[in-house]
């Protein structure tokens, strides 16, 4: 399971499994690794809200190899953390009567129906604990070259809250955002976004979204013609991530609906003699090319497709139509816990870049 | 410049140079390419309309290498055009000047001055012209192998033709838009459309839009775990195409504002004994996988760059504000022009991942 | 309760009375009205799905006087139905614990306590029933000018169906969507849009949308100045019908975003003689009169405020805040029943101004 | 042309004649009226940038009756300003030749050739003025009520800037938009905005816009039934203003896309005992009357028809298809003039409903 050139990932263990973990390739030798600041971030992506999982797993990091007294040997890093509150058995019965809008009927054609399916196995949400491990390396490793990454929830259901698709983004309002239980840019919107969360995890129902990501300090020409652009880059990683649907860079699709006379962005010198742009409406990126401006891009994501109420399915050993009930409590929402891991995986697929 | 694994692309020659062509790698021996085929796809990508560029090549496909009498002969596939109607000359002010939203100043900060942007260099729209032949030959071996790739307009700035966003696809009609001359599933859209397009020409202005893609014929399980899901490896492809800034897959944005119990597809046998969905909001891929539905797709295009209008920018010599006006006939809408190309990057796509 | 200049209305009776009903005055003597014509219109917003409210009405037209043997007398038209399943009672605790975004607190602070709010009372979808009456009767009087009016589902929930919001309106295609069980343009999205309904019943929850209507035959000319203006007099209106949030004309909020050189419509003869205009983004009114183009109009529907999940609000005895749960089965989407009433309203409107 | 029943409006004059100017019957006697506010009031739509009209008017308003020493006497309002720049030669050939998307055809074919289309005549958006004295006297009676009322831009084109279509309304923020030269809530959409406006302006093109609106301190229980409705009201009198296409209230068209579950307002005693409601998706606005909440709404502005580009159009006299040039500089973007017309007509429709 190679990820990319430069930083190479192998996922180990599924959601279900005794552990889930990852190795990272291409680290180098000598890096400094703050192995708090990593934990931290990792534990960005657990649960704060009673709308999410009630599944509860510390998520300790054990580093296997690969960084000792919190500097990098050259090696491979393992690290991996314990799966705490697992049940196995109850997923059998998915690889008969697959579960609408999840991977359990694709996974069982391909992989035949020795597969694991226990908790979405690779599939499922649980495998942004390594992709977070591992962009939680590559995050440190370009915060040290001046690159920061921050993201945060724009949209929750059909409540926009603040974006900077039009405007330049703030570098501190941005960053910060990161660091709140609900990470918006505007709090005035974490009330309609939880009546949306709220209103599906009442209903049995779950609620998709729309994560916003901004990338300070990229150097001018990071990036590269045909799928070494930026943005092939970026998005081959984003979709990498469970229930992505779309991705769009700038004012992205609603570029398309702009004539170039208001759509371009125009450049100027700023008061300290650097080339900028007066908007940023193609997300800092030219011909697949960092033009110097902060790279900004949108991501979707599903509602998740877990819902306690009965649907339609197929039996697939009686080869009739039935229904499903997927029991126990569902995360109504997780497009707050995606946060930290569309920041890993912009930031393996920066360096990777670099 | 390599594309993928199996496939392996190597683009030479530029927008302005006297040729410019493709290396495929990786097609294998024996495989049958019918070029009067190929020829009639590649022509799909020329002007057909007075809004798009006047510039006229006959682009006539010449094949050095790796193809005898229509058989493939297992080496490299060597492919090109001639470029008969360039002026190199006109482009070195952009060197100094560079255009709004154009790559000339990340290019030029990242190759150096003696880098060539003749007709936008590898970033000219013209670089479909190889990339239409690769994926010509890519779209053959697929057809072969019962799997098509149709693509059309969807959208022209604000208007938004037919979709099959909320429902099954007709392979019937998803196949017949591509040969129309303004390829859209609904006719009745042609005119609106033209109105955005030739509402940009009259003001010398240019407007973008969205095309959406459908591929018929996928085999239950075709993709993989991260970033070999057929998301990120479709999403790669179609961000190497110029102008692209924004990837959708089925419901795209819009599934992230439903709730599951609407969004998620449900299972049934068809009268066929076939495992299908009743919706396809997923685009035909569970968790990165196809799960044997049509995989669908909208690709949103930026207005084109160059506009007639003066435009502010900066002097990259004289360090100061300046401004650009960009001459001769522009192409004020490309997306017609850029529906093989999304047809063609999606074959190549899958064809890596088969 | 003065609706109008040329017809006037007078509804008398609520929800939850004996009966409910209709004065309409203005009509004028000998015209020719169809009672079952009438009573088929009426009909068609009855329950016809299972997501529908579960009350069932018989709603037979009775004519009390104003209409003899299909005849108009030249007195007032009074006409009503009567109400066979109501529970008076069990709103009596509305008056104190209101329910969120129905009229009860508004109406109890506005009117006492002493005001009837059964079954929503004046402000219950079941006043449709006499708007009805009134519309139909004015339907037919159009029809026998030549005018006709269709409206269908253009939206349900997040799924947008077929619409004219673009391109020119096919009037059989839309005279016949109002005959259909589920009225909208293009059957194809029946099943999603169902979806939508049935994953919003299946949670307790409802949802909303979008019906579109379209004048056809309307002289050119017809309106005036200020709010004798064919958007205002219809707008007026359709905020008559219960739970509508918006109304736009032609291509409405969209044309806001587009461009005069593409927005614009343009005139032309056509192959009769008749000046009619290419496209029809001003929905067939400009500077409030009407062209001699199809008249179009959108018209959203907030999601029905009845809902079976338990709700925050007050106690306004106690003055403390509290929780209300509604029982009882809900009309969890009133978008198909609504259809005939977006048609009623619109046909006393274009009366009113001819 | 009455407006309404309590505050009755009268036009007279027009864009090209002498003067124009409005009569208000329904004040009442000794109310006091401050001029000077009234002054500035009407100075908001006078023209700020370069891109909109160039005609330049004093627009001094001329009150001839009704007002002495700052006291309304009870007699009829008459109030006017003088047309200094009007050319009213110009627009014979436009009854020939009608402009796309003006009133110009359904006017002629409406009131006949001797009809005055001078500057739009009753239709140009010098119309504004005198509903601007109307509405600027209805304000100042209101705001002695405690009740305000402020508008901004929302939108440009494509370009959304900050709206309170999901969080409740600040005040002091909306208050103070209304007196920057560029109304909006957050400054930093002004640029992007401008790069709207400007594109069009620099192709000869126009665009369009929202405009949304805020009343605060209305009582709980204003409104009505039916046409007597809130959103009746105010609709019918927003509808008057030219070139409106729509109008959403609260969270308008979205709000048809949300499950009642978050879409419902909840109520809540806030910490002085008053009843609100945690958020406001309904624009304050339930069953037709006020909730206590902030009534909030959102008006479509089409792009201004007037461009400099040629249009086809027909030929009235000769009968066949032909184009038609406007000459003259034309206003590209009238959305910053026509916020306070926004505010001037909720006030009229306001002060019917009290």
């Amino acid at each position: 399971m190679l990820l990319d050139d430069r930083i190479k990932l192998r996922i180990f263990g599924s959601s279900h499994s005794e552990e889930i973990g990852v190795v990272v390739e291409g680290v180098g030798f000598g890096e400094t690794i703050d192995l708090d600041k990593l934990q931290a971030f990792v534990d960005r992506r657990k649960s704060k809200f009673g709308f999410t999982t009630p599944r509860k797993e510390s998520d300790k990091i054990i580093i296997e190899s690969g960084i000792e007294n919190g500097i990098t040997t050259g090696g491979e890093i393992v690290a991996k953390v314990l799966n705490e509150n697992f049940r196995r058995a109850d997923y059998d019965k998915f690889k008969v009567t697959p579960r609408p809008s999840h991977a359990d009927y694709a996974a069982i054609t391909k992989y035949g129906k020795g597969h694991d399916l226990s908790g979405g196995g690779r599939f499922s949400g649980r495998i942004t604990v390594p992709l977070c491990i591992a962009g939680g390396i590559a995050l440190q490793l370009l915060e040290q070259k001046g690159i920061k990454i921050g993201a945060y929830i724009q949209r929750i259901g059909s409540v926009e809250g603040k974006s900077y698709r039009f405007t330049l983004p703030c570098e501190d309002e941005v960053m910060s955002a990161g660091k709140k239980d609900f990470p918006v840019l505007d709090d005035g919107y974490v009330l309609p976004m939880m009546r949306e969360i709220e209103g599906a995890k009442k209903t049995g129902d779950s609620v998709g979204g729309v994560v916003e990501c901004v990338v300070f300090g990229l150097p001018v020409g990071t990036g590269g013609e045909l799928t070494s652009s930026l943005e092939s880059a970026i998005s081959k990683n984003i979709f990498s991530i469970p229930a992505v649907k779309g991705v769009e860079f700038g004012t992205g699709f609603l570029l398309s609906s702009m004539r170039a006379s208001a759509a371009n962005d125009e450049f100027i010198y700023d008061e300290t003699g650097k080339v900028v742009t007066t908007t940023n409406n193609n997300g800092g990126i030219n011909g697949g090319i960092c033009n110097g401006m902060p790279v900004t891009f949108r991501v979707a994501f599903k509602p998740a497709p877990s819902i306690s109420i009965e649907q339609r399915t197929v039996d697939l050993e009686a080869k009739t139509n039935t229904t499903v009930t997927i029991k126990g409590n569902h995360d109504c929402c997780f497009v707050p816990r995606a946060v930290p891991a569309v920041e890993a995986m912009t930031a393996i697929a920066i360096l990777n870049l670099l």
